[in-house]
């Protein structure tokens, strides 16, 4: 896969994981609607690439993300006095696309987050499937302290922290470090900082590899349930979806449950297994 | 606002805070269906009135509220009993409402919880947004006992706890203490006893007069979801909302992103500025 | 209660308690086809039947259930091969089923357990309301490193444990020992070895000895809202039943809020407290 070049981010493929980095260092990596086009444009061509097993979101600098770059709204309101369309609408409702691309991608997704993660960049957090946070990395949702809601975060925000909580930060305008994020499972793990961090990120694309990348798609598709099936119609996808990991073409479960008996690797571990055996 | 009189419940406003005090000592603040009336009625009041920004909830004397009243179902008995209505369909029901009235409140709800906080006041802690409980705050929902559900409060307290905590607690009708309250979130924050809960509260209040009103009360809405929209039309209705914090007259969201440029309080926070400046 | 022969698990009978032990010491207790027919043969009795308070499930020997029998699937593959119908489909579904039986079963269903919980043990585990883990209890959801999805469990696990905690777990084919799922709430409560965990079985026995049974049942249906019901509509069924509790023949309301009024157990807890009067 041949990656296009972007402005507002930088990216790069790294054996089946696809590295984000948000690149704007000069305002903490806000993001203004260029860097939200690019993170759609690109997460959709990941999203179709059956090579990428994995995405890591990262910001330039010392921080994740500072939310919705306030200079852009200015530019909306311009174009908004100008009649031209309802362009507070359009950039933050955009920024909701993006977090819903990125919460149903069929592809593991993974955040570092060291310094600011605030608004957007919490929201983005939010929708990531594992997060590594440093001691140094902030969490907050100032919005309504600026005469806003957090809109489109809102819904992402109380499906990963529940309604209790989110309640609290969201009404009270709060702040969490990189240890109060752990403790109400904002972050998965918590490191030192940057480097133990990319310590981890390794062991976890490793434990990743050992995974079908098939019934790793499934499976997060089942979790998240984006039809909002009934319990029953959920069920009988599932079996319907564990039939077919037996049944069709290339099945992953017939290599993955002959693996297993024949105690090796399946053939989508190999090389992880090679290489660990020759650490060894 | 002036606000009327009432007989099982105190109230009195204070800086756009409206206090309420469940005041049935002798009975260590049992509701019966007056006190339900009353708080009703008063809620409602507060609910439409905009100079009220948040309602603070607290027992007189040294519990919160030991739960629904018995003599007064009881009561409900003998008009049962004379034909007249489901008397005990209609004592339940009216709990129900209070709960859901305080839950969508546009309102901040606060409590500040000491002692017994059993079986309705459990309910009535868990629509609030902010809990503070003292370290003899005691909460049970000992209804299975009394060969009765938890009736009304069992959707607000899944909620809350979520399913697998409700469970546990309501099927062995168990009982936890502040601390317990505290780590399971029923809780919000842990104090030593009433002294220091005012002292948290002042500061939780402070910290919300930064926030801006309106902002808070789309927030909360956005939050609880009360009709149930798709993920697809909630972000659709958080975009709209957005776009009318910066279109509509008297504007928050002009006012707060400019405030943040210029690097001085919105003017919703102006005041509270003013006097820690007074004081620092 | 006669119970049934069975040939997979082994079942008695104890003071309105069923007692079920996965009982295939030899694959550490993983559930073939006809283990899972057995279980809702069995559970579709203990449900029908009003002597029985609490269903309690534990695994012979050493562990509690090593998930579904990768042999069975073996045998599936052959079905499925002969064209006698989508055997897959069916060895998955079944299971399901069973979870929906005894996630609904309006007693109070508790796990003891001891070493392996994985995939379909796990899932067992979720939808128990009292989950008592030794700390050699080992949880894991390894569905993916062999090519499936963890299907039927997926909605179970998201409803015990949260999607956040789900997603890592299932996604990474993640473990857990005893005390780290204590932590999570996977399981309610962590003891040193099998006697501890019988001691706190009997004493959480003893406590839902003082709750009505009908009670309990209605509670944990209300809790779990299988039609999906809406808040309010859940409300108003949730009066219906509490007023019921009251004015049904041999009202539990009626003798349980007399018992409390004159100090005495009612009657549903006469025995119990009998007991304890004794050993006082």
């Amino acid at each position: 896969m041949k990656l296009p070049a972007f402005n507002q981010i930088a990216c790069h493929l790294e054996q089946q994981v696809l590295f984000i980095t948000l690149a704007r260092e000069e305002v903490n990596n806000a993001m203004n609607l260029a860097m939200v086009e690019e993170l759609i444009r690109l997460l959709t061509l990941a999203n179709n690439n059956q090579e990428i097993r994995a995405v890591v979101f990262r910001g330039a600098g010392e921080n994740f993300c500072a939310g919705g770059d306030i200079k852009d709204m200015a530019q909306a309101q311009k174009r908004h006095q100008q009649g031209q369309e309802d362009a507070y609408y359009h950039f933050n409702r955009l920024f909701g696309q993006l977090l819903a691309l990125t919460e149903q991608s069929p592809k593991v997704i993974i955040a570092l987050v060291d310094g600011y993660a605030l608004g957007g960049g919490f929201g983005l957090v939010c929708v990531c499937d594992y997060v590594i946070a440093t001691k140094k990395a902030y969490f907050a949702l100032p919005e309504t302290t600026l005469g806003l809601p957090p809109a489109q975060i809102a819904p992402f925000v109380v499906k990963r922290l529940g309604l209790t909580t989110t309640r609290e930060l969201a009404l009270f305008a709060g702040a969490l470090d990189g240890e109060k994020a752990d403790a109400i499972n904002l972050a998965n793990a918590l490191v030192e900082n940057l480097d133990e961090g990319k310590a981890l990120l390794e062991k976890k694309l490793k434990q990743l590899s050992r995974c079908a990348p098939g019934a790793t798609a499934i499976t997060k598709a089942l979790l998240l349930n984006p039809e909002n099936l009934s319990q029953e119609a959920l069920l009988d996808l599932a079996a319907q979806q564990f039939s077919a990991q037996f049944t069709q073409a290339r099945s992953e479960a017939l290599e993955g449950t002959r693996a297993f008996m024949e105690k090796r690797p399946p053939e989508w571990a190999a090389s992880t297994a090679a290489v660990e055996q020759e650490q060894a």
